[in-house]
């Protein structure tokens, strides 16, 4: 466990963390399905990040970076990511709410959609190269000549710990309902939302005396969490292909020992299966969700010896997608 | 005021009702969006009814026909109605709940994601001709047989007052947050939905000194509500033509004075209009909704003078959209 996880092994001091930063958040609201519980033959929550403020967890994330950074030192000058999606819309929205300003570096080759909903939220646009190189060294670059601070989206103190938030109002939630959650489910990309659910869990289950299990789902052709939680140390991806491409991404030194920590397994999912999925989701709880948010909903649906008569909460990530250029089910 | 009413004229008898039904319901979460508030000028509450069991707010109705029958009768032998859409899929999933037979007259040329709605949600499906009289009469035929009980998808009080809870749950949670509504708007089609909200409405005016007004969104291509308030009788339409399926039918002579009672006003808005506003909600909101929800919607975007800086409530009706065949913003 990094050490700057230490003092919030107090729930106490997460509960008032989580508290403060709920100020600057929507309270996602939790669906079920009487027809997709009878189909996977458990009781699935659905914890509806795709609401969150800018469409997505990471809102999360970024907000608690964001409030570290005005408690603990002094008001940043700017603010910088590199992303090609949800990251970078929420460091621009947040970065405005606080009126600060904000540098996002993307990759010449993003969408427009993408690029469009960056600048609406406020962010200036700095294209670079479309390899993960060109991204690190024009922010660093950026960030040597303006003073600017970077928000990493999933290897960053602050940013996990900011994810793991979802988690907590979600049993929080069902707890008051009485309902216990025996696993948690998540997609796993960057691995931000990963470490962060699995230490708030942790945390909980030390609180409340329970054992909720927090897994997550990753996509086949982008498998190197997999990869990397069995064999102990940071796999690659060489060539990633899925349609998720908000989980193509590869885990970080300061996220992935809470993983190994902190996570019961990780389970692979094919595209097909992320597909159905995400149709799924949408013809049943009616809601617009990214194929990135599909995977741990498919381990449900695969895995039914495991979660058979299981309460289980599953975070759906974020919403963001171009509806304009979207057919359904193809 | 039909004299069904009256008892609930006593806000404390509306209430015990709305209790009761909210067992068989799912009180369906209120969302908002800064970014479309911001567009529009208003603060808008949107309650999200496609949550709702069977993706649509006709679940209310039909709950509360079934609990009159259950309460002040024997329980009926089976339950009937003719509908091509939402009203059919929510008859035959809460007598399904109540073990209730049921028989869904559906036009021979409905789609075939219609039928198999119906039929999973567990009615047994009797085809008719694609027109109103053919409707009515295969109805009349099969109650005399079989004894079943006809519920009405918008001209039956009890149908009415069932409606009504939404905007009702709407009011409450408003209440308790300290938001101000100043008006709340719905779709019209048959009159359900708006003479239900409109009496609910104006039971919580009286009751809390307020004076919430309620006005309804309707698609200039099926104007007959808009024309039927203004003339003072029931008019019809010729030739409905407007892509939100769901409102190409009429008032009746239970609704219709109600409606003339209890609302502000009706707006036309067009299908452009409407499309531009299903599809907004669907990327700001991300929510699934059928293009019968956007009209109230449309309303307030269009008519900026009338609900500048007010807090609006949208009652957005329903989701059940055939995914597999939609493309989006085309």
């Amino acid at each position: 466990m990094d050490p700057y996880f230490i003092p919030f092994l107090n729930a106490e001091v997460l509960e008032d963390r989580y508290r403060e930063l709920s100020k600057f958040l929507h309270k996602t609201p939790i669906l079920t399905s009487s027809s997709i519980n009878s189909e996977c033959g458990a009781s699935l929550f659905f914890k509806c990040e795709n609401f969150q403020k800018s469409g997505a967890f990471k809102m999360r994330g970024v907000s608690n970076a964001i409030y570290e950074l005005l408690k603990f030192n002094n008001k940043p000058k700017g603010l910088i990511a590199h992303s090609s999606g949800n990251h970078g819309q929420a460091l621009a929205w947040a970065a405005k709410k606080h009126d600060i300003q904000c540098v996002v570096v993307m990759p010449r080759n993003a969408s427009n959609f993408k690029k469009k909903a960056v600048f609406a939220a406020g962010a200036k646009i700095i294209e670079c190269d479309s390899n993960i190189s060109s991204r690190i060294s024009t922010v660093k670059k950026i960030c040597k000549t303006s003073g600017f601070i970077e928000i990493h989206p999933s290897n960053q103190p602050s940013v996990i710990l900011g994810q793991g938030s979802a988690a907590w109002e979600l049993m929080t939630e069902c707890y008051r309902n009485n309902i216990k959650l025996s696993h948690i489910g998540v997609p796993i990309g960057g691995g931000g939302l990963a470490a962060g659910t699995g230490f708030a869990v942790s945390i909980w289950n030390k609180l409340h005396s329970t054992s909720i299990k927090v897994f997550a789902g990753e996509p086949i052709g982008a498998d190197d969490a997999y990869r990397s939680f069995n064999s102990g140390k940071i796999e690659h991806n060489k060539n990633p292909k899925t349609v998720a491409d908000g989980l193509r991404t590869e885990l970080g030194n300061i996220n992935f020992p809470i993983i190994q920590k902190t996570l019961d397994a990780i389970y692979l999912v094919s595209d097909t299966e992320i597909l159905e999925g995400q149709l799924k989701l949408a013809e049943r709880l009616k809601l617009i969700i990214e194929s990135n948010c599909s995977p741990p909903f498919s381990v449900v649906c695969k895995e039914r010896q495991i979660f058979n008569n299981k309460s289980v909460g599953i975070i759906l990530s974020g919403g963001n997608i171009d509806l304009r250029n979207s057919a359904w089910g193809s």
